[in-house]
């Protein structure tokens, strides 16, 4: 018996490639309109499909149409990386980043949702090719609403399990429908918003190649920006309110925005990472505000904004800039640093940690202590008033050891290849938490292009980890993955 | 039925009141000797004596003698902080250390064995005040032995509940004559490594005073000093080695030194932890070494020493300095910062995570994930080729959890009282490490004095809540400890 499914995987890279082309191919109209080599971009996409193509369409008929457990990890994460690789192509031949390392870290940025960038002048790459920049982000939201719904809860992995949970008597067979469903009806959404947020944003005075381009980046909590000042270049009041409401739908759960969409208003109440998500945004922008406030000469409205921004825009790891945020006070500073381990809710395009992990280790932590006190009682942790299965919460407290693991070992990567103390640690930070900017050399002014490339590749690799939620990608790495059962 | 046993945790308050001040009157000696003004001491311990006795004295026979966990965690937390007070006296009425704030701070670092200071000119405060100095934390050393074996695991709380674990079928009467025996033997290599290391230090060409307060705070992994330039002042590699020596074995399990002593040293090679720490201590040490020969103009014996000392000064949480290696280069700088996360192992005087618990945690990632693939196999994580209780690797997990959350909040709340960034990370990382320097402001080279009080109070509590491993002190804050049953 084989070990795994070598032409199902081949056949879904192959299909994952062909729709990588396709988006590519969608970036050709906007050459063509701003007058640029359109050639470029259409070449990249005939590589990428052409290379997709056959692999997909000969393989699919053989075979086997079952996808095992170790496959789907290895589908995924190999997935996440060979359309890194091929995306880099409108970059390469274009000429807009001329070296590999350079342009995987800017694709495998836009794939991830992340939207930490090397370009020093954004504004001077072609228009067909930011396209395909922000496309990237899109693309990679749309795929981790799948993985989020459909695959990584079966392979054991996700803050969705939380709420699978919910439904332990429905079997494998009878789920598969039913995720294709919800599946379906979360990218309606997700297509939806983004269509509504693009239609603001032209009433806001946006044309409509900025208004799709941020639109894009927006629901995909990513960050990647049409300006070279981000957000900062609208000095749009209306603009910045708009961004933020769609930021905070993006990094809200799509299954509870079905839920609103259907006005089912007591399920949303009843959610409590929706609440505690909602209400946490709210008193850090309250607070923060004060501080912001008391250290600056801007009106009160402007403080507030660019506040309620920054803090809406970390917390959902999208990354987007009005101001630099680190210019307010060490306070803030650190602060927006810590901001960077929050992640929006589970079930949203939003990366990093998750406000459901949080909720789940801050009751654990306090009900550890009664565990103390009352050593042979079961004390389980509860979430939205039903008791979470133990394993389920020992597996959330190993992600967040991991999470350290890894973003220590990463800060002291990153110091050795030469970025000092803040820098390094926040560089981590916002990579694996797919937020974008961090503080110091790499904060909401600069950007990632002065990191040496051992530099960049380490990073590039953080974004995937934290994208695949660490275990997806890690396991790949045990000797128990490769061994034949 | 009363809640709390108040006459029994009075009367041992003032037990160690009683401790406290005789300890004072210890440094009288030393006073005279100096021709100082040995009244202040004598009066300070004069007021902690009579303060002490007669709630001891009058409380102990009336006493039912029976202390019950609730006790224990109340005994013990406030047993630190009562003798934090009380150990301010010789400070306040010396007048080296005049203002409240300073001599708290100071002598909670001494008796959680921590180090950090706020003195400027150290070796202008008078030799009895220094020497009491020294006491604190030999006490504190003392003290966390006792708690270590005798105390915490039987609160359920603490390292060494990995190695109770060995022995389950004992039932509390039949450890107890045991824990005693065990307390008594440990003390007895305590007192007598602090004599041999006090009398090599002399055969090093010490004074006999700085040799008894240099092995006092070593064996007590504290680090006070009686030099400004902490160990640097001696410029003598027969001095650092000996030191180097020492702090290893006051980091390593009393139990093991023990072993040692006894020949037994099966039973030192199958020790997981102790080979952890001994081979993670080399590694590290070889692989700064070259960082810092590289980035230094000093010979090689001299980097090779001073990498050594500075590497098990800091994982031993001991704080003793030769080099600022914070001036080495910016990766020796962030490598140092994560070591203020290690810590040494259980059952030593050592603060900190320890290394058992990273073992813990380590494997249980590694595992996390071979439970992904087999979710219906129950593969529990092996220490000493034992497996160890599901319940206790879960309370490792969150014992690490809430150590970050306190961590990340400390910092903020540093910030706020306007440290820079690495200053803040670093100051609570070493407080609550118990370790003593950190890196920035308050580096091998600086100490705490520019810190604004509310920091040094918040600094204060960090060192207590890690020195009494968390728990014992945050389950005070908690509803359920103080219900009524």
């Amino acid at each position: 018996m084989r070990r795994f499914n070598i032409k199902l995987i081949t056949s879904i890279l192959g299909l994952l490639l062909v729709i990588c082309g396709l988006g590519m191919l969608l970036s050709v109209p906007f050459s063509i309109y701003y007058h640029e080599n359109w050639w470029h971009i259409a070449s990249a996409a005939g590589i990428t499909i052409f290379t997709g193509l056959p692999t997909w369409y000969f393989l699919n008929k053989s075979a086997q149409r079952e996808l095992k457990k170790r496959d789907g990890y290895l589908v995924v994460t190999l997935g996440w990386v060979i359309m890194s690789v091929f995306g880099t192509l409108p970059y390469l031949i274009s000429g807009s980043i001329p070296n590999f390392t350079d342009a995987f870290f800017e694709t495998m940025s836009g794939f991830t949702t992340t939207g930490a960038s090397i370009l020093n002048d954004i504004e001077a790459v072609p228009k067909g090719v930011l396209f395909w920049r922000s496309l990237t982000q899109w693309i990679g939201g749309m795929g981790i609403i799948v993985l989020a719904v459909a695959i990584l809860p079966i392979l054991g992995i996700g803050g969705m399990q939380l709420f699978i949970a919910e439904s332990p008597g429905i079997s494998a067979e009878k789920l598969k429908p039913r995720i294709k469903d919800t599946a379906k009806r979360l990218w309606l959404i997700y297509v939806g918003l983004t269509f509504v947020e693009m239609i603001l944003l032209m009433g806001g005075g946006m044309t409509f190649f900025d208004a799709i381009n941020h639109s894009f980046t927006t629901m995909a909590t990513g960050g990647f920006s049409t300006k070279n000042k981000s957000i900062a270049y609208y000095n749009s009041p209306y603009i910045h309110y708009v961004i933020t409401l769609f930021m905070f739908l993006a990094g809200t759960s799509f299954t509870l925005t079905y839920f609103i969409l259907k006005r089912k208003f007591k399920k949303v109440f009843a959610n409590e990472e929706f609440m505690v998500y909602s209400v946490f945004l709210l008193i850090i922008t309250v607070v923060l505000t004060g501080f912001v406030h008391s250290s600056t000469v801007h009106e009160f409205e402007k403080n507030f904004r660019d506040t309620l921004f920054q803090v809406v825009s970390i917390v959902t790891t999208t990354g987007f800039v009005t101001e630099d945020y680190t210019a307010w006070s060490p306070l803030v500073t650190i602060a927006f640093f810590a901001l960077l381990f929050i992640g929006g809710s589970a079930g949203s395009t939003a990366g990093g940690i998750k406000v459901v992990r949080h909720i789940v280790l801050f009751k654990n932590s306090f009900l550890e202590m009664k565990r103390q006190l009352h050593p042979n009682a079961v004390i389980p942790v509860r979430l939205n008033k039903r008791a979470i299965q133990g394993e389920v919460t020992y597996h959330v407290l190993a992600f967040m050891m991991i999470y350290f693991l890894v973003f220590s070992l990463g800060s002291i990567v990153m110091a050795w290849v030469g970025l000092d103390f803040p820098t390094s640690l926040s560089a981590v930070a916002t990579s694996l938490g797919n937020v974008g900017p961090g503080i110091g050399d790499v904060g909401p002014v600069n950007n990632f292009s002065a990191v040496p490339p051992v530099g960049k590749w380490v990073l590039s690799v953080l974004m995937l980890l934290g994208r695949l939620e660490l275990f997806t990608v890690l396991i790949l790495f045990t000797p128990f993955f490769w061994k034949r059962e």
